[in-house]
């Protein structure tokens, strides 16, 4: 065991080939450039470094890189080191990451479904990981409770108790990659409890059910009208065990489940033992009162409460979370696997900080303001300058749905691709079984970043009729 | 549509209830308190943002609490607001999430398959978050592409084929969260490839043979020996499409892959057009020469390298990437579906900056030097004080093999047990189809923290015959 092979260093991957060991090392380099493994700009390691590593003699190391930069492979400057020379090679030149190759990027964005991620609140951000990973146990860096950090469900239990009116004892809360993971998890729940369908709104997200159905489930669903999905009507569907709701503000219609039939809903699932998933994705998001509280406080027992960080915070952070009726919360566990799929622990811990140090409230708070001004922007806008084009549902959340004169749906659409002008027909989220219904446009007034939203408003206007 | 409610303050949920507004302000606080909504301690909103968020009197509000608190519900200090009172009410004192009943956390812990998580660089990490979030373009805090930001790819790229011999396109990284996920896709990828078997080694972890026996695939077992698997035998197997692999450091046996057998793994997938898996858990950790270059260095369309930050750094931040033959990148995307399936994007720029600032490469070298040291502690302790036992393997990665006489592991394991002295039998990692063979154990030497490792090391030699 040569006692240097675990100095201080860059790393070098070198097999020294051919006879010789500074020629065998000078083509061994010559050929990880030439091949692009190193790149130009590569910091070599030191040369005492390389022939500790290699166990070889250092001044064997110093002559093939002195040789190497006269032949101008490498270069070596005073205080920064032998670095791969910048001439690139055709290889080496290759290796800059690309995007993937999407359609163009849109002049304006007004697809729903992201919150304005210009506004994450970096600064807040990083304060709440520095006093998170300075504070956090070693264990935490761990495998640990595939449910989540008991810090991030505590804190998590707080605000949901306070400001949304949810039952939740952290001992029935799940940590989750967002929405979709926790829907992904409960479609198969469903499916070892043996439920054949799930009823869904008949306004929607195709990915939601799409997920369900690969689960293995039915998703028939329930005609959403002014006071929300005709929750009635569970009682007569056949072989449904669940349904998937939007009751704060229904997606993407915009309207508040009335309540009514909130209690429908909850009559059904306690007579039948059904469960109830509720997407509770911007209930903080409430513009002329105080938000509508959360169903599940109703029936805590028959209530799945699933919220996310992807639309107060940022979706790049992939944290959601489940509130589970007690019976449930193993068989979530069992689901999700062990603690390889739990989320990432830093994550975890700088959001319970956050949380807990007052940060999500002001921000939420903060982001409230802005959307709400955006939304009476929106409203204003539409009035003097497309009087023919209303604006339906609560004020509230991140997406309008603007109503358009029949026949008109196709040439707006068609308008706005021309003009780069992102945005979503309404029936893009209707579903297969659902009768055809009014023309409109769904708006995500939350996704431009400040600076872009009034542009993006004005180019709206323009292509309205 | 009220001015004030989107003023700046906590979000609070009440909802008045019964006659009178003061006095259903104070129903409903007080049943939140009683229900354990509102926890002991919790700060509540000001007088002035509560009043302006109901849209009722400030006074009313003012009233409301200050009745409450002479009925000692709530508590209010100069300076720290109105709170709940500490005198906690039965549900409220539960709020505090408990830590899973799991078995009792041993004394001491040598259980293989962690690093020492107490040696996570809080610091350098934290310093490249702070760089990380502030160059951190917005879309990188929104749904993204799946693959991974091209940040990281484009840094795993460098560092991988710098210090493992891969060939790293960027374009054909996938970032994942962790090995496990990596493993779940390309189960998913042979089942839709119509394979019906995968090949293991007859020693390994049974959770990786379960993902695949999962997904639908056989997992027939390759013998190990002494210098690893027998890949020889790959052309003769039925079916069997791919093949698992640890090259670089046989899982738990600690043989490298021969030579030979990495060169009949090759030809085997050139000529059967089949996959080889190169699970590159601990490769940089090499103790007595320089690491042997990733397998996929010898054929990059027929390996799909897999590696991770679970051992390197910390298994908490669940992050992990394959390195995939160019025809694959496209149908292991799919499996994987949409943007919100990625990892967290804050944390994969914060590893690109760690990785391009040169810190990982500090981060590999300093762990290098402590496992080495470590191991040869077990090494030296052994020959002293349990001549019996034979260390087998090579001088690398986090654990070591302990070859122990013939009918003493039962003994061992329970003495352990008895000692509060958490390890593996060598018997735990052997596939159901392999015949029984020596006895053993596995030890974790990587897994405690610095100050740890000294007692946990006379623990494991007081347990030894």
């Amino acid at each position: 065991m040569t006692d240097s092979w675990a100095a201080f260093g860059a790393d070098l991957h070198i097999e020294p080939v051919g006879a010789g060991l500074r020629s065998g090392l000078m083509n061994a380099l010559r050929d990880a450039v030439r091949t692009g493994r190193l790149t130009p700009g590569t910091r070599l390691p030191s040369s005492r470094t390389l022939a500790a590593d290699l166990g070889i003699a250092r001044n064997t190391v110093a002559d093939a890189y002195a040789e190497l930069v006269a032949e101008g492979w490498l270069t070596a400057r005073q205080g920064s080191g032998t670095r791969v020379a910048q001439r690139a090679t055709a290889a080496g030149a290759t290796r800059e990451a690309r995007s993937r190759p999407v359609r163009r990027r849109p002049t304006h964005n007004l697809m729903p479904g992201s919150p304005d991620v210009s506004s994450f609140p970096r600064a807040e951000w990083l304060k709440a990981a520095r006093r998170a990973l300075a504070s956090a146990p070693d264990a935490a860096f761990g495998y640990d409770d595939p449910r989540g950090r008991a810090e991030l469900r505590t804190a998590l239990a707080d605000y949901l108790a306070r400001a949304r009116g949810v039952y939740a004892d952290p001992e029935r809360i799940v940590i989750c990659s967002g929405f979709v993971h926790g829907l992904s998890l409960m479609g198969k729940v469903l499916r070892r409890r043996k439920v054949r369908a799930t009823a869904v709104e008949s306004y929607g997200l195709d990915i939601h059910w799409n997920l369900l159905t690969e689960a293995g489930l039915r998703t028939p669903c329930l005609p959403v009208d002014a006071l929300g999905a005709r929750t009635g009507e569970l009682a007569q569907a056949q072989g449904v065990g669940a349904v998937l709701l939007t009751p704060a503000h229904q997606f993407p219609t915009g309207v508040p489940l009335h309540p009514d039939r909130r209690a429908a809903a909850v009559d059904w699932a306690r007579s039948s033992g059904g469960l109830i998933l509720e997407d509770d994705y911007d209930g903080e998001f409430r513009y002329d009162r105080q938000p509508v509280g959360a169903l599940q406080g109703l029936d805590p027992e028959s209530v799945v409460h699933m919220g996310t960080a992807s639309k107060s915070l940022a979706p790049g952070l992939r944290l959601g979370w489940m509130v589970l009726p007690e019976a449930l919360v193993e068989e979530v566990c069992d689901v999700r696997g062990g603690p390889e799929w739990m989320s990432s622990t830093p994550d975890q811990l700088t959001l319970a900080e956050f949380m807990g140090s007052g940060a999500y409230d002001r921000h939420v708070r903060a982001m409230r303001l802005r959307y709400r001004r955006r939304r009476d922007q929106l409203v204003e806008a539409l009035a003097e300058r497309a009087p023919d084009v209303r604006v339906s549902g609560i004020a509230a959340g991140l997406h309008a749905v603007l109503e358009l004169p029949e026949g008109t749906e196709g040439p707006v659409v068609q308008a706005a691709t021309w003009q780069g002008l992102a945005l979503e027909r309404l029936s893009r989220f209707r579903h297969r079984d659902a009768p055809s219904g009014r023309e409109g446009l769904v708006i995500g007034y939350g996704t431009p970043s400040e600076s872009g939203w009034a542009g993006a408003l004005d180019a709206l206007c323009r292509v309205l009729p």
